[in-house]
């Protein structure tokens, strides 16, 4: 059975959405990313993956693979009849790449990353300053479409809306963007996503020390 | 004719890189990314690309193709017989997009990018603490593999040596690791790379206001 190393509301969360939107069973194995430890037996997440970051998935080889980019292709690829990738060959399976590239590299490094990084404003104010002309891409793209890629929901899209999620609690208000607003309450009406995030958040409010 | 939109020593070197390395004839279209023009006419780039980054390539049929590790992927497969991408179904495949993933999230976004945004120590030390964990990564694997992927060299490679040559600019003794280093050192022996590397960073000499 494949196995997923994930922390509660990061970017694993999209590798979940996508098992789940394929209809594969897993593991699921909580790490704490703060203290580096796997929470079932408090042991040294560093001996799973020595990048210290999720996601992990353990194929049923046990052999590991990383990056959020290879393992939503990965699950994709294993069920192919679910079409949450354009096949390899297709001309939309580079469309996928871009939008995986995209959401990893702009949204992802150049804005979450940094937003949950800096606490002062003047480090802040270069990606505040830039996250409105990033999101203006997918906000164009998707003002008549109803998905990232092609005419169904692929990996793409568990990758964007996990984005999406996290730029509010970033501070930035999705609602600016009403194609995105609308993106992001259609991909969450959807059965597997909707289950993927209550999962994530109870297990989120459990892990964190409630104020005293 | 393939088209890419290029600035010189960006990470759009790794596609010069991938072209010459697949024997592909290109038109090169160099672009101010400062000023966001095109060189060839000082037309608008974003109308090219909204992004406004590179590298962008024009492909035979008109559509143009962003993301490093979209563009990397679609020029390898064009020409299978160079074996410059494990082909589509191939285990390896997963793990070249692990690559040009970590390449572009944790080297390219997470490191080189403040690097070059923020000019106070502040603001770099979270960086800069950072990447000697990241490349820690890439040194261990390398420490007795020629290449990143498989028995040869692939788009992986093209990007990797890109961002190595990068971290000397950003004041990253890349020596620190030997394998790193004796592996950049093979990669640009390779004649495309020394070809490619030349030509930008003649180009980079060109455009460059010299002191007065």
């Amino acid at each position: 059975m494949l196995q997923l190393y994930f922390s509660p509301m990061a970017c694993s969360l999209a590798s979940r959405i996508a098992l789940m939107e394929a209809g594969l069973d897993a593991r699921y194995h909580l790490v704490h990313l703060g203290t580096k430890t796997v929470a079932d037996d408090n042991s040294d997440f560093r001996g799973i993956s020595s990048k210290g970051a999720v996601p992990v998935l353990v194929l049923a080889n046990g052999e590991r693979l990383t990056e959020s980019a290879a393992v939503l292709q990965y699950i994709a690829d294993l069920t192919p009849e679910r079409g949450l990738a354009p096949p390899p060959g297709d001309p939309d399976r580079y469309r996928l790449q871009e939008w995986l590239s995209f959401v990893g590299t702009e949204i992802h490094k150049a804005f979450l990353f940094p937003t949950f990084w800096y606490k002062d404003d003047a480090s802040l104010a270069k990606p505040r300053a830039r996250i409105a002309q990033t999101l203006s891409v997918p906000a164009a793209h998707l003002t008549d479409r109803e998905f990232l890629v092609g005419q169904r929901f692929t990996v793409a899209d568990a990758h964007l809306t996990w984005a999406l999620l996290l730029l509010r609690a970033a501070g930035v208000d999705v609602a600016q963007w009403p194609s995105l607003a609308a993106y992001l309450e259609r991909m969450q009406a959807r059965p597997a996503v909707r289950e993927a995030i209550a999962t994530e958040m109870a297990l989120r409010k459990a892990i964190t020390p409630s104020p005293a």
